[in-house]
Order: structure tokens, then C-alpha cells, then sequence
């Protein structure tokens, strides 16, 4: 059904780009479609606490609906698109055909493992609530297997993490954490300060894309956290209880039960749809190559914008996949929309790099202000100012932030659930 | 394995009687394995607070190790019990056998659909985490649902809960907050307002446990949140999108695509093996008959108590399956057995009922101390005040409280997540 009016922008996907360009299109004189698979918005910097039992999934999401509800152009609309037919300016439903004036595609990008499939559902990857929750599951329940198991109990207790970008390093801080300092005294035949945490990197150093000093800075946290990074280090196989590593010409295999995958991402399908129906280029991670107004080339009223996306005109390198990237498109494609309808234009797109941080764990981060650089408990309070500041929901914001200072004074984590079909008797 | 040490206590279940039988044998000269198919002890009158979006899981669930770490006489096993020997005095689990010298079952109740098995998938009921989350993704899809489908509007708005107790009664008002308060303008297509919530009771009034004059009260203040009230009303068959309900001689066909089961409950698995096992006898609900001292006839050294104990022997009536009966039958057993060892003994158990409270909604509540007999906003704090107090552990203490503070002034239910399989598309 196409809508009987003028002007209707469709975007595809609620996440950060998706969510930022209906904001800016919200009161506009254009009416507003948000298809999305699920109905909230994630907030997927902090997905790693849930999955390490920090906080709960609804303190890191938000309905999109309530976020949205006062902009009564914009109507959300929960489902998947399954095509894109760029002629007739629509997208196309499961059960429905939806007309489109301009298209904004957000939906983002999944987890890769390089044509090794099979290790998915060995090492599992981080991009949805549900992943957390069975990740939460895995590790929990790895502590509760050591306890009853002790012929398998070096294996239960070891944990190896895929990739040491940010959300690797995240991880491999928290599971020390959590072995350290959250489950201490918990088990009576174990001592879970025993787990072995391998954070496995196959550049030379963690963090690759942060200056050198701040690798090193983020391996020296971690390894006083109680994680054992290993640099220039490929994974070569997984199989289940076995990790098999290349370090140059040595080959190790790591005796350890659970595996999670932060290495590699690939954009999501709708990249290979509009490849396949608008003639778009794929970059080798399957992202959308688009031109320096963030649209097809040759299809101006379609914009890709944050993770599908690979905007390299700015510095020769495309745009890095994180949140301010997809805030910043998501905003410059609703403007440029706007511009257009009042017959004017924009100078093309132009990412503002405020800086980066990356948390390692308790009151350790990093921080990468260009000549600015530093790390410790400054650059850990600034990360959580800056991320309570971007969660989305008042609510969010307050329960957030009581939590972390709870989690920071006590050690504690409360949302230790073990749940799910996995997570009833082991 | 046989524990080394003499009085071993086994308590099979880490709910309210479980739990406080645990704690009240913290620190006492015997050694305690608390067994539980669950990680977690949960709070499960907050429940459907979980299944409508008003708390997520962590905020009602507290691990089970943390609660009792510094009992070090104490130890928590994750396992699911699939036999026990009275002769023995063992109890089997998967691949291990454990001996005791005691033995605490109370391992709960489950539904019960009257024969009718094949409800269960229609008409879920709400005792686990994981049927809460599977509720609040029905209930919520099916507003999605509703905004999508303009044909089948009316099926997709319409809730049925079977079942006029405290959890009916809670589950009916909740579901007629979401519908009139927290999802006001959240939709385009639909008014969410427009649901019609039938809460369907047998006998000739809701709350039949409590003072008509209360029923009543309660009966009011669910219509006043826009629920309909059906009393005399027995359910004959559930079919997709269709209930039937015989109301005396007149049979009515409500179209609904969403029914609760919240009507009957019978006695855990562990009943039917205590009663092959040890020759106990089981009330039509499968709830084990119990001797004066919570124990089974001719097993003194076997106590069952919580929902899966039948006591009849103070008012000739069975205790009702409630948290405070299972907090105190727990301390009995725990302080009988410890006298036992002391070489002495107590009077039978007697239960102290110190008044009944049930919620209705946004200020409603009512309560019943004997004489003093009440409704209204007063009720309902008393209700907050006391679910607050028993809540286990100061986080989830103080994060309710705030949540609570926050539904009340906004009308928010911020954990409105529609997760897991069914939660990704319509």
C-alpha cells in the first residue's frame, strides 16, 4: 500500500543511524516510516554488561514507539524487509509493499567468522539482546560446570575471547571481573580466581585502531584485571572444548569451553539487495560503497548510513562502525532530505571525530583526543559520563547509573541469571 | 558420592520455603547442599510485573550463591533431582548420588489444565522467568500485531486471563494499565485503549480466598482500570483465537488472540516420586500429605513443605500455596531438625497468619488482617512496602523502589522488550 502522501521517507532500521535521522525528521513537513525488526532501540556499547551479568537488557533499550511517540509524523512500523525495488520506490514486506519517496537503510551490519560458519555456534558473537543473554548463560554456567566437574574443570574455567578491538577488551575485562572480584566465595569446590581469560588479537597489539601507547596502556589493565592477552595471534580452528591459535609458525592449542567471537562484522543483507537490485558496490565486509552525500551512486533518494555503510571520502579509509559514525549520517541524511524539499542543497557529508574511549573495567579506560591522550580513572569517568549521557530514556539514565555505582562499590553484578532453555539444570 | 560428615541436610528447591530453611541452618553444626535446578532464588508474587514490562528479570531474581556465600556450611549445587531413595537416604541427580541425613523437599507447583493439556501452548502460565518473558512478548506482539492487521483487530485486542486469584487479579490489572496508560500514542493505526481485558472466574466472585466485601472492592477497582469481570465463568475450550466460556446454562465464544492461564496448580514432579518412593500420600492437587512436623508419614527424617505440602491439621482446610506459609514451614523444618540434634523436640508446626494482601493496579490494592479490612491507595502501600521488605538483597531493594516511584508518576513500563524466537518480525 503505497501512503497517500507526498514526501515519505522510509528508513530501514532503529539503531543509532536510523533512530538519529527520524529525530531530526520528527515536526518536519515529510511523513515518516521506522521499520524495525524489534521494537526497541539498543543501546549496543554497554551490550557487553549484559552479557557479563552488569545489567539488564531493558536498562540498555528502549520501545521505539515510546521514544517517538510524540512525533506524530513518524509511525513505526515492527517488521522485516525483505526487498528493495528501487523502480517503484518501495520496500517490500512480508505481507505488505511500502512506497517511499527517499530511503534510508540503517540496518547495520552482523557478526563474521571469515567462511568458517561452523564457529558460530561455537564462539558466539555480540550483536543482539538475545546473543547477551546466552552469552550470560555460557559464561555463568562454565562456573557452575567447574564446581561438579573437576576431571574438566581447567576447560570450564578457561575462556577465550575473539578479537581485541573495543568490544573484545570489554569482554575480557569483565569476565576477569567477574572471576576476580563478583563470584568470590560463591563456590565451595572451586576458586573462580582461577579462570584463565585469553583475549586473542592477529594484530600486533590490542585496540589496533587507538595510538600505540594506549595498546599498551589497555593490555597492561587488562593483564592486572587478570586476563592473559596474546597479540599477533590467529585463530585456525574451533572445535568444542579446543581452540587452536597461530602465533607465527607456533601453533597452540587452548584447552577451554568457552569461546566468544568479537573479531570480525559484515553488513547486513539488505547491503546485498541493494547491490543486487540498485547496482550499489560491496566492500570485501559487504558494505554499501556510498558517494560523499551518503546515497547510491546513481540512486539519490536512497541513503546508507552507519555500520552497512563504507564512506571513505573524508580521510581515504571508511568511517570506522561505531555510534557517533551513525548518529552523525543518520542526521546529515534526514538534513539533506529536508534541504532538497526546500529546493536547496548540502555540502556532502563530513564526520566530526570527537574522540574515542574504550573501557578495559573497573576505573580503567582509555581516551583518544587526538593530541590529547590518556588513560586510568579519568578517562574511566568520562566514559561512563559520556555513555549515560547518550542512553537513551531518563529511566535508563538514572537505573544505569545507581547500578554502576553499586557494581563499583559492592563488586557485585546482579543480573547473574543463568536463563534460557540452556540455563535449567546442568 | 556420600558427603563426608555426619547430619547432612539436603534441601531440594531454593524458593521462599527452601531458601529459609537454608539460611535459618546458616552457621548451625551440620552441613547443608541446597540443590536447585535454577542459579537463582526468585521472588515470584513480583512475576507478573516481569510478564507486563513494569521490572526485567535481574530486578526479581537474586543468584542463589551470592545470597548464601558467607554460610560456609552451606553449599549450592545446580542440578535437577530425577529420583530420590528413602531407604538409602540418598537423592539421584543426573550423574551424581547424593547422601543425607535430612531431607527438605520443596521443589514448588506447576499449572494444571484440568486434563486439558493442550492449553498449555494456547494458555501459558506464569511461574518461571522464562514463561514471564514469553507473556510480556505476547501481550506486547499482539498490539503490534493489532497496528498491522486491520481484519483481525478486535482478536489481537482482545486478553483473557482464566483465573480470579491474587495472580489473575494482578496479571488482568496490569495488562489494563499497559493498555490505557503506558502505551497511550505510542501507536498510529490502533488505540491501544480500545483492548477489552476479560478476567474470568470460576466461582461467584474474584479472590474467593479473601472477605466478599474485598472481592467486591476488587472486582470495582478492575473495572475502573477498564478490565471486565466474568464470575461463575469456567472455561471449556481454548482454540487459536477463540475461548469458550460457559457461564451457567449460556455459552459465550470470546474472540482473543491472547489467553493467561493463572487458575490451577499441581504439586512438582518430586510429590509423585516421594509418594512411590516413600509411601506418601498426595491430595488431588499432587501436593504431599504432611504430619503435624511437616514430615511424610513414617519419614521423619523427609520434610516437605512450601506449595508442595499439604498441612491440614490447624484448620482442617490445607494451607494456602503462599510465600509466608513456605518462609515458615522452611524455619520450622530447619529448627526441628536442629533440635533433633540437640536431642530435643518442638510442638507441631503452626502457621501464623499475619493478613493477606493482593494488588490490583495503579493504587489499588486490598487488605485483609481479620477484623481490619481494607482497600484502596493504603492497601497498596502497605502492599509495595511489604513486597519491598522480602525482596532479597539491597540492589533489587532499592532499584524496585525507584522503578516503582518512576511507573507511578509516568506511567511508564520501561521493560517493554518484545525478545527471544517470537520476538523478531510479525
Amino acid at each position: 500500500m503505497r501512503q497517500p502522501y507526498h514526501d515519505h521517507v522510509v528508513i530501514i532500521g532503529g539503531g543509532f543511524g536510523g533512530l538519529y535521522a527520524a529525530k531530526a525528521l520528527g515536526g518536519a513537513p515529510v511523513q515518516v516510516t521506522l521499520i524495525d525488526r524489534r521494537n526497541f532501540h539498543l543501546f549496543q556499547p554497554l551490550l557487553y554488561q549484559v552479557a557479563t551479568g552488569g545489567l539488564s537488557p531493558a536498562d540498555i533499550a528502549a520501545p521505539l514507539r515510546a521514544i517517538l511517540k510524540r512525533q506524530k509524523n513518524i509511525r513505526v512500523l515492527m517488521g522485516e524487509v525483505v526487498d528493495i525495488d528501487p523502480g517503484h520506490r518501495q520496500v517490500v514486506l512480508q505481507n505488505e509493499t511500502i512506497g517511499y519517496d527517499a530511503l534510508i537503510v540503517s540496518t547495520g551490519a552482523s557478526h563474521h567468522y571469515f567462511g568458517s560458519d561452523r564457529w558460530e555456534a561455537l564462539a558466539p558473537g555480540l550483536k543482539t539482546i538475545e546473543d547477551a543473554t546466552a552469552i550470560r548463560t555460557r559464561i555463568l554456567m562454565a562456573f557452575e560446570k567447574a564446581e561438579r566437574d573437576p576431571a574438566g574443570r581447567e576447560a570450564w574455567l578457561s575462556f577465550v575471547v575473539v578479537g581485541g578491538g573495543p568490544t573484545g577488551v570489554e569482554l575480557a575485562g569483565a569476565i576477569s571481573e567477574l572471576a576476580h572480584h563478583t563470584l568470590k566465595n560463591n563456590f565451595r569446590a572451586i576458586d573462580p580466581s582461577e579462570a584463565r581469560i585469553f583475549l586473542l588479537e592477529g594484530a600486533g597489539r590490542v585496540l589496533p585502531a587507538y595510538p600505540p601507547e594506549l595498546s599498551e596502556q589497555a593490555a597492561r589493565s587488562l593483564e592486572r584485571l587478570g586476563a592473559t592477552v596474546r597479540t599477533g595471534s590467529v585463530v585456525s580452528d574451533i572445535e568444542p572444548g579446543i581452540v587452536t591459535v597461530r602465533r607465527g609458525e607456533v601453533t597452540e592449542r587452548i584447552s577451554a569451553r568457552t569461546v566468544l567471537w568479537a573479531a570480525g562484522v559484515k553488513g547486513s543483507p539488505l547491503g546485498a539487495i541493494l547491490a543486487s537490485r540498485a547496482g550499489a558496490a560491496l566492500d570485501r565486509s559487504g558494505r554499501v560503497v556510498v558517494e560523499p552525500d551518503l546515497t547510491v551512486p546513481g540512486r539519490p533518494e536512497i541513503f546508507v548510513i552507519g555500520d552497512l555503510a563504507c564512506f571513505s571520502h573524508q580521510t581515504g579509509a571508511p568511517l570506522p562502525g561505531v555510534a557517533p559514525v551513525a548518529m552523525q549520517e543518520g542526521h546529515y541524511a534526514a538534513r539533506l532530505i529536508l534541504a532538497r524539499l526546500a529546493g536547496r542543497s548540502l555540502p556532502p557529508f563530513r564526520y566530526t571525530h570527537k574522540g574515542s574511549l574504550a573501557t578495559i573495567g573497573r576505573a580503567a579506560a582509555v581516551a583518544d583526543f587526538g593530541r590529547l591522550r590518556f588513560g586510568g580513572f579519568l578517562a574511566w569517568l568520562l566514559w561512563l559520563f559520556i555513555h549515560l549521557m547518550y542512553l537513551v530514556g531518563f529511566d535508563n539514565r538514572l537505573l544505569v547509573f545507581i547500578q554502576w555505582a553499586l557494581n563499583y562499590f559492592t563488586c557485585n553484578r546482579r543480573a547473574r541469571l543463568i536463563t534460557g532453555k540452556d540455563g535449567i539444570s546442568p
